[in-house]
This record gives C-alpha cells, structure tokens and sequence, in this order.
C-alpha cells in the first residue's frame, strides 16, 4: 500500500536526492569531496541569501540553535525570547542551559508576535544581547513577522537577530544579508527534501563579531572552528557525507526553479491548503499562518488525535496532530518541500474521507474546488502573510 | 573506472544498507518508527555488550565524545587523558573547552599507553574524575589496552572510565558490562558500515550517577533527556532516521555474524596486512597495532604522501596518509567495517604496484603469498594485541 508523508518534517525525498545519496561513499578528506563540498557552499549562500560562509553541522537542526547561542553570547547576557509554541520554548532552554537568562515574550499559541512588543523590550532594557524567535512556529503553524523584527534590531549595535528559520528557509522570502539577519538556521529535513541529519548557521557579520567575544564552552558546534576549515574547502569533524552528496542534488534541483518560483509555489499550495480547509467549514488555527505547514482546528465534538488515526489507518498517511496543549485540537498539514499542487489535492480529499467518518458534515467538492481555483491561477493566493 | 575505500571511517556501504536507506522516509513520531527504534536499541545494547540503553546522537562520533564529558564530569574537575594521537588530543580539546582540567599523560604516537602510568597518576591524585582515552588511536594505527585500564579505573569510586571506542566497536571485543567500562562512545561510518552521521554513547550505572552530579552545560547532547526519550521509545530531537534505518539493516548483518565472527573476520584481515607488509619489507608503525587499521612507516626515501596520492592516481584508492608530524612518514590501511579477504589482496596488489613505481624494490608476490596463508588458515592470526 502507498504511503504518504504529510508531516511539517520529515518531508518526503525526490527520488533524483535518493538515488545521489547512494552513490559510493566519497572520503571526506579526498579530492573528490571538493568539489561537491565547494557547489554546496556556494548553493547554501544562494538560498540563504547571504554572503557569508553558511556553517554545516551533523545533527538535527536543534544543534545549530544551540550553536547560535553559546557562539554568540555570555554567561549572564540577557536573550529575548518569542515564546509561543514548542520551538520558542527550545530557545528558553537553551538559554537556560547555559546561564543566559531568557526574557521571554509569551505570545498566546497560534498567534504572531507583535513586533511592538520587541520595540518596547529593548527600549526598556537596551542590554539586551539577543533576540530570539522563529521564522515559522512549527507547532502552532504561525509566521512570525520576520522582516519587522529585524528592522527592529539592526538598530541596536549590541543586540543579534538570531533566527530558527528551520522550517522558512527554501518556504519563503527570508533576505538575510538585506533585512539584516544576523544569524539563521536551517536543517535539512524540511524544504531542503533531505532526510535528518544536517543543520546549518548563516552568521552574519555583526554577528562574528560577537563571536570573538563570546565566552559560553562548546566543542562539536564551535562557529569558528567550522568556517576555519569551510574556508579551506572542508569540515572540522566527519560530515554526514550521503547527505551532502543529497544536498548538492536538492540544491540543483532548487535552483534550477529558482528562489521566486520556489516561494511562489509554496504560496499557492498553502494559500490552496487555506481556501480550501475554510470551504470545507473548518477554520485555521493560525492568526498569521505559515506558508510552511496549516494548522487547522479540530471541529467541535471532532477529536484531533482522531483525524489524525483515521488518516494513518485508513490511508497510510502521516499527519502531524497537536502537540502539548494543542493535543487533540489541532491537525496540521505540510505544504513545504517536495509537493506539488496533485499532493494538496490527494490531502484534501483523505481528509473529507476521513471527517466523514467521524461524522463531521463536509460539504462535498467545496473544499477541493476551492483549492483548484488557487492552483489553477483563477483566484490569487491570499497575500502573502509574512511581513 | 571503480573506486575503492580504504580509509578508518568513512568505510563501504553494504549494498542492503543502502537500498534500506533509500526507502520512503518514516516519521520518526509515527508508529512505523516504533519496531525499527526497538529493533536498533537491542541491537546497539548487543554490539556494545551492555545491559543499559545506548544513546543514539545525530551527530559525528566527536559529538557524543564531547556529551560523555559534559553529562558526567563538572567545572574544575580534574580528567585523566591519553593523550598518544589526534583523537587523544580531542579529549583534551573538548575537556578544556568545558573548564575540566586534563591531566594528560603523552604517549609517543605509535606507541600504546602503559597502564601502570594510570595506575600511579590515579594513586597520586585520586580526585581525578574520569580517565579518557582511545580503544583505538586511529591516527597512529595503535590499540591501547583497554582490559587493563578498565581494570584499573573499576578500583576507584569516584572515577570513570570513557572510553572512544568509534574505530573499536565492531572491531575487537570490548565486553562493557564484563570489563566495567563507564561510557563506551561509538560512530556509524566505522565497522557498523553506515555514512557518518550517528554517534553512540553506552552508559554504566556507575555513569549514570556522574550524570546526576554533573553541573556542565549541555543541550543537545543531554544524556537525562536522551535516555528518558529513548525509554520511550522515541527520540529527543529529530533523529537521523534514514541511518537509523541503515543501521537496522547493518545491525542485522551484523548479528548474523556474530560477535565471535566479526571479531574473527577483523583479526584475520588485520593480521593478514600485517604479516604482508612485513614480508614487503615494509615496518609497523604501530607498537601494538589495532586490528582497524594498520599503519605503516613510509620506506626510507619515499614520501607517504606520494603513496597515498598514487594510489589515488593510478587506482582510485582512497587510503590515509599521516596527519600533523606523521604527514609523509606513514600511510594507512583500514580494514574495518565492510571488507573481506580480496579485498586485502587488491589493496597489498594495489600497494606493491604504486612502490615499484616510486622506485621502492618489493619482492613479487611476498606479500600477497604472506598474507595468503594467513587468510585460508594455514598460518594462525597473530595474536591478538588488546588487552
């Protein structure tokens, strides 16, 4: 039986990355690794959007947030944190693991930060060493207004922008060199169409500056030890070589549509995902929903966790449902990566099937009809959200 | 034209493990992941020989070495540190990193360490918390006698005894539980016949109750929350799970083998290069050579590295030459992991053709017919040289 992965990460793998992740292993230290290490380098500057030499990690992308922080600050250095969902949350314990104290802005779950709120905290406390936050909230499928944050930032000297954009980069615009970004991280499990297993740090440099003064320990996830030897064309430990080798060949692939294309796709599938979720009586979860994943609320008396049974049980398809608080309220679907307009349909039309059976009354066709007219060019997408 | 590797890690991939690498992607919160996880956790608890839960990590084998100090030791605490090649000078490296004080005892590089020089830095200092140290130095082809010093170490309470095993485990038998190893680390892209990309960690009881003490920072490599997920039966963070299905497979091959027989296989091999490189003319380098890999002094007059560079030229070999002040004095050949008797005899073949052409005289067929005996059996392998 087919199986389908739905899931804001792992996202599926074209088969064009599988096959070049099979090929014989290449020795890290040879020559042939040059090359293939070089066109990577230069394919992640391309989708970063930065000048700057991107950092390379073996280890999910949580790896690179740590890095992020103990590169970058000090024992005692105060870190703002957006705090609403699951991956603001990593942001405080990190921070809390290595004695920076997180002050946290808690935003409601499945809302967007009010940049205003960042104005005033800095403004109240200018001390403030960084701001942490996500470009896209993964659990509660919200966007954070990215570019108003940075605008934000920049203005202060002594205050990085530090930005999980884990589930943004390869979804939507994210010009870090233009918006002033200091740092971004990325992984590669999401619309990168790899498998786990690479995380990466885009580091500005204001950013390396801070670097040079930073005094938290790290060993594996040391920045500056990794752009010492990517200056010289390779890694400081053993790289996850396969999924280097996959890289280069997403990168191609990705390139070859170009970065206006690659967002413009993920909007249409999201904003097909959106129109037709509200044609089909539900509502969106999300005030400012994330071109990378769509979280729908559960409808009343219709148990989350059960959508997201049904799905598995009767399709083979693999959904993400709530997590914490959001547990059996919320289903969400993933748009970002490795799909294309007939994977929102098939979504679509699982997911009738499956509230029909637990005996919500779906109106039959609105919801696909609704998605089609956004996929075939007759209605626009809604605007993009993220600001 | 065929390439082949012969370098300690990365090492070939087994046709099977790539193919079940290349199945559809499992997310890793799905039930599909639940009896694979299961699978691999009793095949890792197998492999290393112990009773408790071994950590999985996705990260290089460096990353679980650095998490074997930062869970166990604290600020200030003093560390016993072998210290007789790169790998030595890594935990070094990452005890500094962390404000740990290492003690080192420096071991000339080619050589393994005299346990009775742990047994008087020990008696002399008995605060020293942890002895770390190289079940095999790969840099210099030398296995240390990890029996003894797990012997040692088991003596004293308050002291624990890590070792990295990366270019060990699945090599040479290193009974954990039996010997009273406190934390056993281990890498993917060695005899377990992976891509890197995974690192392990094995943890005794005595370990674990350093973790509880331990006041260093840590997040990703946080051992507590590693452990109570994996009790679970999940991971903390996204695992790398296209390699934890390679490993499924690895392991299986593996355990169809049995430990008697890996341990066999490398030993026979080993001690077939061993006995042909002799009989070549060529010298050891290695004092007490590690049945990994086997290192080997560049003859009088002839530059190591133009040995591995013609390999490379004329064959497509990938072996390692020397690093830092070995660079040019020796070369080095793996045999861990996925290889087998021919392919012992295509590599001394590939060697004795590459030294005629730098003008080093081998007697014909010396070497190919020394190692011959060895691997049909006429001969008995060396002895084994770990402890």
């Amino acid at each position: 039986m087919k199986k389908y992965l739905f899931a804001p990460g792992p996202t599926p793998i074209p088969p064009e990355v599988i096959q070049s992740m099979s090929d014989a292993v290449v020795h890290h230290r040879a020559p042939d690794f040059l090359p293939i290490l070089e066109e990577v380098r230069e394919g992640l500057k391309w989708i970063f959007q930065c000048n700057n030499e991107v950092l390379i990690f073996a280890s999910s992308g949580t790896g690179a947030m740590e890095g992020a922080v103990t590169n970058t600050l000090s024992r005692g250095d105060r870190a703002l944190v957006v705090r609403g969902g699951k991956f603001g949350e990593r942001w405080t314990g990190i921070c809390q693991a290595y004695g920076v104290e997180a002050k946290n802005i808690d935003v409601p779950w499945g809302e967007a930060v009010d940049p205003s709120e960042i104005k005033k905290a800095l403004q109240a406390d200018p001390g403030i060493k960084a701001v942490l936050f996500q470009a896209s909230e993964t659990s509660t499928g919200v966007a954070h207004p990215v570019k108003e944050i940075a605008g934000i930032v920049r203005n202060y000297e002594n205050t990085l922008c530090i930005l999980d954009a884990i589930t943004g980069i390869g979804v939507f615009d994210i010009p870090m060199d233009k918006w002033g970004i200091d740092i971004v991280v990325g992984g590669s499990q999401k619309a990168l169409m790899l498998p786990a297993g690479l995380a990466f740090a885009a580091v500005s440099d204001k950013a390396w500056k801070f670097v040079s003064k930073s005094n938290l320990p790290k060993y594996y996830f040391n920045f500056n030890k990794e752009l010492k030897n990517l200056q010289k064309n390779q890694t400081a430990y053993t790289p996850a070589v396969t999924l280097i080798l996959g890289l280069r060949q997403s990168l191609r692939m990705l390139r070859a549509e170009g970065l206006e294309g690659i967002f413009a796709r993920h909007e249409t599938l999201a904003s097909a995902t959106r129109a037709a979720v509200k044609a089909m009586g539900l509502e969106l979860f999300a005030k400012s929903p994330s071109n990378a994943v769509t979280a729908v609320n559960a409808p009343q008396g219709v148990d989350g966790q059960k959508i997201v049974k049904g799905l598995r049980d009767k399709f083979k398809i693999t959904i993400a449902g709530g997590q914490d608080k959001l547990k059996g309220k919320i289903f969400r679907i993933a748009h970002l990566g490795f799909y294309d307009r007939f994977d929102i349909i098939m979504i679509l039309s699982a997911i009738e099937s499956v509230l029909k059976d637990l005996g919500f009354n779906v109106p039959p066709g609105k919801g696909a009809d609704a998605a089609q007219k956004i996929l075939d060019g007759v209605q626009k997408p809604a605007v993009c959200e993220i600001k």
